[in-house]
């Protein structure tokens, strides 16, 4: 049995909550969050602190607070020599207060407050100061997923670099299409296998290797007709911006 | 029965062989390019041929060629008064030479050389000048999709602005993430859920309601660090435009 206390009550914090609850072999002693909140329905309320002080004895400490209070929650513990960890793809492992052993539990996911998570596929990245705490912190990781990988604070940094790329700027690019269909009252829907086509390509191939479109094929014509269709300067800038990297990229092999 | 003349010999012809082959009530007649190529293994020799002047009678003549071809091999038709159409997602209608009726058939999705499309799920765009035309066109669609779109020429080019932002764009942001892995040989493959999901949540909600990270966060210091991980300054212009745009974006809203 491993056992587990929960600090934090944002999305990471109720997302491993019920990844946790749903197994045998994991007991969620308790939950600390500054305002009291229950992160799951079933919860018993008796489990949920405000106090730091009444932090009860577990195996692993989750601290799933925003990356700016880690240093400070950590200090604050009252005791030393426990695991507490992590769970943010930015920050070093480092930042964790010193008097406790320190690691990192990280999912790589973008979590929703309503969506319903399936642990079993979501990469969960481990670090730990010794072995001893990373044999732990895989133990609740394979737990919950099959996809268990032990990082660096530095390799993490660079996933979590290259998560904004894949993941927020292309969400940010996503909602572009949306808003050019919304503006000319065309169904963004239509749009929707191509999106889903995008993403599957990019894993069953590399996505260097997939590059289509007017930049790569110098379609100077399509260019300068895109660029008279987009009047909002923004638009026009990322696509230029885009096309021209797209260009550069693949200029010598053309 | 349809009978269908494919002219072009790209991914898109091929993959509308194939996609027309399986239908019992589409007839093939015959495939024209002009270096006598085989769209399809089962294909017989004598229906493809390179002089245009063999065309043979048929309900629809589908232009599966790039679209600096469209005119001038429409204009080459040893007929006229025949329902010609292309499969351009750019190209208005009206670039098909004046001698026959005009149409489009646009399958809006990415096609690769080697993987296998199910078409029932991909949308067709399709557009004539009359509607007896337009109705023998959504026969045609009808019969390998399940998402027919009747769109004019105007609509079809914002469709096809927007595709380059979710799908071309998209796939480049897909290739830096991968580039930025393999240059600190962190395996890319633990991105792979995440870009999986990106996808799923611009189909499941609007992709303005979806975004998250360091920009829309304003998250100062994690800005920074990002900069400072990378080196490429093609990589760093790009984060930069795209965080400044999300930041203008939502800024009122913070």
């Amino acid at each position: 049995m491993i056992r587990v206390v929960i600090l934090g009550a944002g999305n990471v914090a109720k997302h491993l909550y019920s990844a946790f609850f749903h197994q045998k072999h994991i007991e969620i002693i308790q939950c600390y969050n500054r305002k009291n909140l229950q992160l799951h329905p079933d919860q018993k309320k008796e489990t949920i602190i405000k106090d730091i002080r009444l932090l009860k004895d577990a195996d692993i400490y989750v601290l799933a607070v925003s990356d700016d209070a880690i240093e400070k929650v950590s200090s604050i513990f009252p005791f030393k020599n426990k695991l507490v960890v992590h769970t943010s793809g930015s920050s070093p492992m480092g930042i964790i207060n010193n008097k406790n052993k320190k690691g990192v539990f990280y999912p790589l996911q973008t979590f929703s407050k309503d969506k319903i998570v399936n642990f079993t596929t979501i990469p969960i990245c481990i670090e730990a100061e010794n072995q001893i705490d990373l044999e732990i912190l895989r133990k609740l990781a394979s737990s919950l997923s099959n996809k268990v990988y032990t990082i660096s604070s530095e390799q993490r940094s660079i996933l979590h670099v290259s998560a904004v790329f894949v993941n927020n700027f292309t969400n940010y690019l996503f909602s572009i299409g949306s808003d050019i269909c919304n503006e000319h009252r065309v169904p963004f829907e239509i749009l929707h296998p191509l999106i889903q086509e995008t993403a599957q390509k990019a894993i069953k191939m590399d996505p260097s290797n997939a590059q289509t479109g007017p930049a790569i094929r110098k379609d100077v014509n399509t260019i300068e007709r895109h660029l008279e269709i987009l009047t909002n300067t923004t638009q026009q800038n990322i696509y230029t911006t885009l096309t021209k990297a797209i260009q550069s990229k693949y200029g010598k092999e053309l």
